[in-house]
């Protein structure tokens, strides 16, 4: 890995991957298939891309509980523990809305409702994502979302992975599809014959899936556009080099366009990390894409303070940041712009990809300057309610009649004066 | 307005309004020019669209005191009242972060921030909107964020209107750009030699300044995508057909493209609020405007029951309801999809437009299925945290490197297992 002096005020944002003009088209095309042709659409691209004749695109309850039976039973209480931890953590999230009253018996409030139904795409192809089930499900069922929909594109066998089946067997779902892609995206939009529209779209997917999801944004919700993994360690010299270049590795592996970066107060472990890494990479089953993502996105920078460190980490606003340091905690609270932070040298980053009950959807590409990760908030919509008494009513329709005109808007105004003149009855 | 009986499970689902192909090809060029020429690219624009000769870009301190004090000073007083009522209202929607604690020193965490910047589109043009300021900055500094950006395209005296200038005064806000169209959309997304670049735009705009929003939607978040207002009236005998009609009016005269719907179980009342329309509409300003959206979204429909008008309702998610019904708090409970709910005779939808408190900026096209109004979360983020200490690492370290391999990530396993040679230490 490259090693570099940390200049100050110098930005790591990363750019946004999004996309070229024909994988835009394509996407199009295919939103444009699906929209008139409905499931007849969504069979002849899954045959074209995913390689397999769909039949059934449901999942039947037998393969679910087939999927279920199939798996290793200790791997099944290792998801099935993940899932009580990430319920434990979301249940923190649940809100109730408000209601403040005014004088006069008028009041406002905020209601808090769960959207009706949503609708997860889970990645899939070569690897299969149990933990992806867990971590788009639970937010919307611990929001209160009575229907929940899972889709995901099979493999070549007209199968979904057992991992996912027993995820979504653990967590009750029973609407599944064998659907990938954008075809997946367009049916969960728009309905198919078979399929009835859902009112989100949650879930990160290849650059087809993301922009499908940004095409469909409006005509339902989405939750972000889903970019690369990406992993920043900022470490002092308490920091083992060992630990750190596994972890960079971690998310190098991910991807060819993943991002790994280490910001370190120390020449020392910057050296060392750069040499571990070459030596751990050489070792993965993943070896030659942790090797792509290291050479275009790796990078090691050495900062003079810890205080440029932090700065350099807000300026990337990584997905996940570790901070391995003295007083984790502390620098923690520097920190303005994360995904997610893992505090000290035991939370490595994948205790948070699977297990420790935190959302692994996550804001990429440097959106976590704006953006969070998956959390119930996600799933739920709040109205606002206005209760206005005829005294209340009577004290204020002057001003909100003078208002509403110096808007140029007198129909605003003769509204609210139009109970005015009963007053006389 | 055209009386309809109202056929049971029928949907009134609004179709998104999108924008065409030839508006988008604009919109992005105008998106490419600010980004590649900055602060010329605006000034060309503007002189083309808005007609005058952009000098500077930033209004002046003088101006916006200037505009303070020109304003009528009971206009004025309304404007403070109503930013008053429109802060106490959101006040509630503030959230602290949690922590919570796990066995052996661990814990799980969520922080919530303000955004660093955001951007805040005012309309303006033929009319001036300052309840815009208002609905638009102060759910931001309730939030806490620091940099408030406000836009709004000038008049062809190059200066914004007097009511603008007034409710930034009122809310201290001073970064203010005489900018408006895609053109402001594009200089706060990617920012120019004289703006910042921000981390959020919101606010509603015409068809272009939506193309926009949606074109940079990743790059920085974005509200929504409004579309026309909408106001649907659901009422039964009790209700006055004159106020009716009204409120009906008040939200056509917005824009030929507005919508406005009355669900009814009286079929006294679809009656004489049609001949109401009809005779109010002919008397007001903007008659031409409400008389166009009557005439292509107005409607009347007579439900045979309280039941299905509700569901009519739901079906239609409309962006402002009112319910002017016996027991209209009740009914208010039956409906699940809408942006506010106006309660009772006195709740005119004006109230809430200008000044209640609640927010006007609110889903429109039946997106109140899944969208929210404009709130004081769209402006903080969240950022997860995880620390684990070294017992639960050795605890749970077995189940996440299972986990990981099972996903075909052995990268991930050797990272939380990393943590393991040293125990022999």
């Amino acid at each position: 890995m490259k090693i570099t002096k940390l200049t100050k005020g110098i930005s790591l944002k990363r750019p946004l991957e999004g996309g070229n003009e024909e994988q835009l088209q394509v996407v199009r095309q295919v939103l444009a298939d699906v929209r008139a042709q409905g499931d007849a659409a969504v069979r002849a691209y899954t045959e074209k891309w995913d390689g397999f004749t769909l039949q059934e695109l449901r999942v039947s309850t037998e393969e679910i509980e087939q999927g279920a039976k199939s798996l290793d039973p200790q791997l099944y209480a290792d998801l099935k523990e993940a899932a009580h931890n990430i319920r434990f953590y979301h249940e923190q999230q649940k809100r109730s809305g408000y209601r403040v009253q005014l004088a006069n018996g008028s009041w406002l409030g905020q209601r808090i409702t769960p959207l009706d139904a949503v609708g997860l795409y889970v990645p899939g192809g070569t690897a299969a994502y149990p933990s992806s089930v867990l971590m788009n499900v639970i937010p919307a069922l611990v929001a209160g979302v009575k229907r929940i929909v899972l889709t995901s594109p099979a493999g070549r066998d007209g199968q979904l992975p057992t991992g996912v089946l027993a995820a979504a067997h653990i967590l009750g779902i029973t609407e599944i599809y064998k659907i990938g892609g954008a075809q997946a995206i367009a049916a969960l939009a728009y309905g198919t014959e078979s399929i009835v529209p859902v009112d989100k779209i949650t879930g990160p997917g290849n650059i087809f899936v993301a922009l499908a999801k940004r095409e469909v944004f409006g005509e339902v919700a989405i939750d972000m556009i889903a970019g690369p993994s990406e992993i920043a360690i900022l470490a002092d010299d308490t920091a083992f080099a060992d630990e750190v270049a596994a972890d960079l590795l971690s998310q190098a592996e991910h991807d060819a366009l993943a991002c790994a970066i280490l910001v370190t107060t120390s020449e020392r472990l910057a050296e060392e990390v750069a040499q571990e890494v070459e030596k751990q990479v050489a070792a993965l089953p993943r070896e030659k894409v942790a090797r792509a993502s290291i050479a275009h996105f790796g990078a090691i920078y050495i900062a003079d303070t810890m205080a440029d460190a932090v700065e350099a980490i807000n300026s990337l606003a990584p997905e996940h940041l570790e901070i391995m340091t003295e007083q984790a905690e502390q620098v923690a609270e520097q920190i303005r712009h994360a995904g997610a932070i893992f505090v000290g040298r035991y939370s490595s980053e994948p205790v948070g990809d699977y297990f420790a009950g935190t959302n692994h959807v996550l804001p990429t590409n440097s959106t976590a300057r704006f953006a969070s990760g998956l959390n119930v908030d996600d799933f739920v919509k709040k109205t606002s309610m206005v209760y206005y008494s005829e005294q209340t009513w009577a004290n204020h329709a002057p001003k909100i009649a003078r208002l509403a005109r110096m808007e140029g808007l007198e129909g605003h105004a003769r509204a609210v004066e139009s109970r005015g003149w009963r007053k006389g009855e």
